[in-house]
């Protein structure tokens, strides 16, 4: 299978990507965008993609998350979640004390204010694409006083030496990744996840509450929520939803199918297994409750008569 | 097959039974109460039992809603609806002014207060067991200036003179009878309603909203519904709720399940034909829409994959 | 003070009137329907009416409620709940094997069904106006064998013997009476209670769930709801409900505003005072914590710039 | 009044701030982030800080959300929509055919995607900290075949000639951006916003539905919902929510009370007037049926007897 991966080499997303075994072994390309890497799969050049949808601290990946609700009909296969930690490096034998410049993708610098406004506080910080280019660049410059915060593998691949681990300002800093693919929806597994975008009409705004209420008749536990506006003027939404269960689930089945009627459009972002037991208690009791259920409306039926 | 009924003859409720072919033909047992016409059916000396339930003016039957909740596991089976016109009468020859008592059922001199007002302000009203029965007695007693508010059907069936006609303050005055039997359901047939008793648990009262939502999540129409008390203490109440659509229905049976599942308990009193078509429009559109829902719900599990 | 109830004397209503020092020191006048008790109020002949309005047993008095809601402006002006016990009564010295004939108010009799099968099976149950009116029936009447289901005030009015105390099948039998007045509505106690009447409009049946759904918003306690037929067609309804409360109060005041937008009339019936404490505690807790939530407001409201 | 905004010069802030008479005349301290902007106003070396808050294709710019959420008590005073226009900018007599590199900040090169494929695929796109900066850069930088995205005022600014107008791929391209100072609220104009974050307990997830609730009882009109995430764990939300209306507002005020009743926490965020008279029509309806039923209300408590 082959991959197409945030890149470059050195990201936290090909750290995510390795770290699961049936992942690691694929062939994997690295793109410079989220963009570029979900178009590879479109236009068949990969298999599947491998990106970034939510951080625990910057919140969702809106490039990932657009692209699924608007760019494509990619769907999501499976769900990876790794812990965060930002390293400083520099080209080794670096003193801390000579840096004068510090270069990161922004998100990943904004991580580390209170580490840099402590140690580094008259120091300029620059943007690069991403966390790997910015060790790249530090690695590849011949410019004395830069430095890079970066992944642990950056600093690995390119020659770097750490100058301070995990500097990030939060201790819960995690990211979800999502492979994406074409077509196929993964069998249920009992530990599942689904993801769709809302559509409401443009004459009927303000219809989250309805939607929410669809979720909360049946009991279905909502994971993720995030308005995403539609592009087609300021302050009209969609609403992107991630709720427990499986399409094939009855109930979840059902929720979509209503749903669908009540609200312009619906658009299915895959079912797909998420690591993790968590969630599956509080499924499993309600699960035997509505088999009981079930069997109880089973009964009722059973007194039909059909001549 | 023996129907029980809420005698004597003479009464709205045989006018209703005689205005159905089908039911015309069976085997009619006039009973004195609706309680005993019912506990007719679960002791098996009648088939069916044959009662009012709702009144457009008085509103439900208590009688019939308790026996069908608390005291018998009977099942809903068909609905008639009645036209109610009231006639006052007397014996041949008695002229309105010479009346000094009227007898009726208490409910059906309730709804001519305003002709009795007007035209009989001076006399007294008494109470009888039915309006068949205040027939009756004024035509077994030999007492002038007695009369009696009572169906059509009993001026002839005892020999009475109709002193004024539709004497009803109320012209929408109908009643809804319903056919009451054992175990069996009937087939859907397109234009079907489902009643069911709710019960919330003692620890969670106050559920009313919540056992709405699950109607409303659904667009599932209610056509009737009525608190009442558990018998337990003064405050506490179940809820009798009538719905559109037959326990077979997808929708409706999940929207029973998850009930089922949300409060202390569930009594299902049928799923059975209504007259007329009036409902039906609106049901066939959402069943139409819900159809395309449930296409598009079959196209994303197609695409799961199973080995 | 003048209060006309629902006589005639010795019934429920006189008992629980008595059973209230400030209430029993006031004129009482009979009269023979509810209806009557509440007309005399409207018209000025009486200051107020006193009448039931729920039955534990039973559920809600119709008459009174009806009364309410569509014949006139009364305001409820305070509850009184009283312990129902009927007795089996007759000519002193009846013995029980002799009665062939029990006579009661339908109601009355219907809560006795366990004690009359079991001990007077083959006796023929007779429908009269009120229990008070069954006792005077058989005090006056010289026929043997009769007897009367009726309060214990009854028995002593009428000079009946009671041959069995506390026949009825239920024990938490108990009535909830209201006294109702014109035009003033009582302060505000901390234990009040508030009545209404919610018309939906035609257009828009089924509203049901929102009005309900304006009471949740503000954890509002319903007590007591009940739909009534508006006497318009079978089918629909008006809803009576009950909250705790005054309409002093600042959230039910806003309640009350915001259902008279929403829905197609709103009819006051009262702000009163409840005996007992029972619901108070939890009143007194959501009262202290939103009266901090009300401190909270005025500080942000202090911080508005008015030149 | 000195404010600080998001800098260089030559940003679309700027170009906002000039935009606007009032603030146009206040001194203006460029900034190199929000957060600088923001923190400034909190350690009193400026008065207010003007920063972007959501585009209409990029959404949410979290970075200022997070500022007011979590890390200032700054609230905000006003808002200001601007038109967003993209040029393509370069040296004076550079050839489109010649650029092999374009600068810009990531979101704004992002929403010239569409443009960048059709007339500069072979290009590479670098990112830089500001759309001016980009242009600044180009400006600085004596190498060939450099450009920048950035807005019309830059090119201005740093002797650059426009090489093609309004590159951005999507018509309805708006920012608003936002006023924040200390302390004060201004007063009530009529056409104000109110925005809040929600907080939820841990212990009761899957809230946003109840509080969607409050404002849907009330009518009141959400015109943005974002979840972001609390940077204690992953999964864990709060929700920021603009509404229309006043903090003394009387609907608006007592729905904020009861938020505060029922979640974890309420931060307030402001109130403010927005441009544009677009929302007060339906403001306007709404609030001339609210004064029709307060007066009802007040008519109701009149009749309350207070001794």
């Amino acid at each position: 299978m082959r991959i197409a991966y945030l890149g470059p080499s050195g990201t936290f997303t090909e750290e995510a990507l390795l770290s699961e075994a049936s992942l690691a072994e694929s062939t994997h390309i690295a793109k410079s965008t989220i963009t570029e890497a979900m178009t590879a799969v479109v236009e068949g050049s990969a298999d599947a993609a491998f990106v970034p949808i939510e951080n625990s601290i910057e919140g969702p990946v809106n490039e990932t998350i657009d692209q699924l609700a608007f760019s494509s009909d990619l769907l999501i296969q499976r769900e990876v979640v790794l812990d965060i930690h930002l390293d400083l490096m520099s080209a080794p034998g670096t003193p801390i004390s000579s840096i004068q410049q510090v270069l990161s993708f922004p998100h990943a610098s904004a991580q580390c204010r209170g580490f840099l406004r402590e140690h580094l506080a008259s120091a300029a910080v620059g943007a690069t694409g991403s966390t790997a280019d910015a060790a790249r660049i530090v690695a590849e410059t011949d410019q004395s006083g830069l430095a890079a915060i970066a992944p642990p593998l950056a600093a690995k691949l390119y020659g770097l030496e750490v100058i301070a681990h995990g500097i990030e300002d939060f201790e819960a800093n995690q990211t979800r990744f999502v492979l994406v693919g074409r077509d196929t929806v993964p069998a249920p597994t009992g530990h599942d996840r689904t993801t769709i975008v809302c559509f409401q009409g443009a004459d009927r705004p303000g219809s989250l509450y309805a939607i929410l209420g669809q979720f909360a008749a049946r009991s279905l536990n909502l994971t993720f929520i995030e308005s995403r506006p539609t592009k087609l003027a300021l302050g009209q939404y969609c609403f992107v939803v991630t709720v427990e269960g499986h399409v094939e689930d009855d109930i979840l089945g059902e929720c979509l199918m209503e749903l669908r009627l009540e609200i312009e459009d619906v658009k299915f972002l895959g079912s797909y297994p998420v690591p993790g037991e968590a969630a599956s208690k509080h499924r499993e009791q309600v699960a035997s409750n509505r088999q009981r259920a079930r069997r109880w409306l089973g009964e009722l039926r059973a007194r039909v008569e059909h001549e």
